[in-house]
């Protein structure tokens, strides 16, 4: 099998979202895994010198039309939640908890936050929306309470942000196929074709 | 016939080059005349608070390499130009004095202008590449060269820049279709959806 895609997003862009609702059946229609990477995207805007795209005038008016336009034309659930942006830190840890304790339970929580924050409108920069989520899927909220407080998981949220920024990573969605990046929801289609072809 | 959509750029702007190579055909293919609106870009940073790509870190380095992947997968003349970006008072000015004295010649200087600047690396912000230019459409250089200093050109591409940013225009290139925006090149298979399906 080929080498996974990666897939880095904060579950607090909206455009992160809507890529989040097709990236993983992208790769399986070319035989690819997809690996989801949750980080915080603000110490990536340090590094890049970019601003949240709601603070900036012209851009944010603009991208808060464009999101609803996107998720309508997909038929993705979405209505702009407040507040915006969020925190997502506890988000971020909880998914990287399961990932090492129970895998196959990842990308499901990741959907499942997407969801809460941007379907819902639950804020999941509160811990205790995120432990909500968990348990709604079946997983033990006081375990995964213990599990994102502990050293490790602290650790590799801040490991996977650096190791992010180190591979050029400033904005999300962000797409890493075979060492080309791919920078937004836009380049989806990019994506797609660059498997298809194998670059060009 | 329904409205002209309008396309606006900066005749430094890589992806308002590669744009405009496709606009005017994606326009005639919905039965709409295309309007281009050089302008300046810089004030509309401004107002935006944004800077130009290059000069951002980790985004300028993705954005060079991006313009050769886009330049390659489209089949654009292309090679990044030095110096980059320039000034494109003369060569915008030019464009629309062209536009008020000799219509039929504005967009092929446009389309001209991109090239000699992207595919040949010539320096348009010297006002003599921007007359040779002309010259080399057949026009003549002498009364453009006086054309591009009357207060009317310079107060028209003011006006543009101006009402461009007045428009909710903050980057290059930026598409108008019944009053819908589209930002970037990225969105051109948006913009033509949108023409299909009159908007949804």
């Amino acid at each position: 099998m080929p080498a996974a895609i990666d897939f880095y997003t904060d579950f607090s862009s909206p455009y992160g979202y809507f890529a989040s609702t097709m990236i993983d059946a992208l790769a399986a229609r070319h035989g690819r895994d997809c690996r989801w990477h949750p980080m915080l995207l603000s110490p990536a805007f340090q590094a890049s010198g970019n601003t949240r795209l709601i603070d900036q005038p012209l851009k944010g008016a603009y991208s808060r039309h464009d999101w609803d336009r996107v998720a309508r034309r997909h038929g993705i659930p979405y209505r702009f939640p407040e507040p915006f942006p969020v925190g997502t830190v506890a988000a971020a840890r909880a998914f990287w908890w399961l990932d090492a304790n129970m895998p196959t339970q990842a990308k499901p929580f990741g959907h499942a936050i997407f969801a809460a924050y941007f379907a819902q409108g639950r804020d999941i920069s509160d811990k205790a929306v995120v432990l909500a989520v968990a348990e709604a899927m079946g997983l033990d909220a006081a375990v995964l309470a213990q599990g994102i407080e502990t050293p490790e998981i602290k650790a590799k949220l801040r490991a996977e942000t650096e190791g992010a920024i180190a591979a050029g990573v400033f904005g999300a969605p962000f797409t890493v196929v075979d060492g080309e990046q791919f920078w937004g929801f836009d380049r989806l289609g990019m994506v797609e074709e660059w498997l298809e072809r194998g670059g060009w």
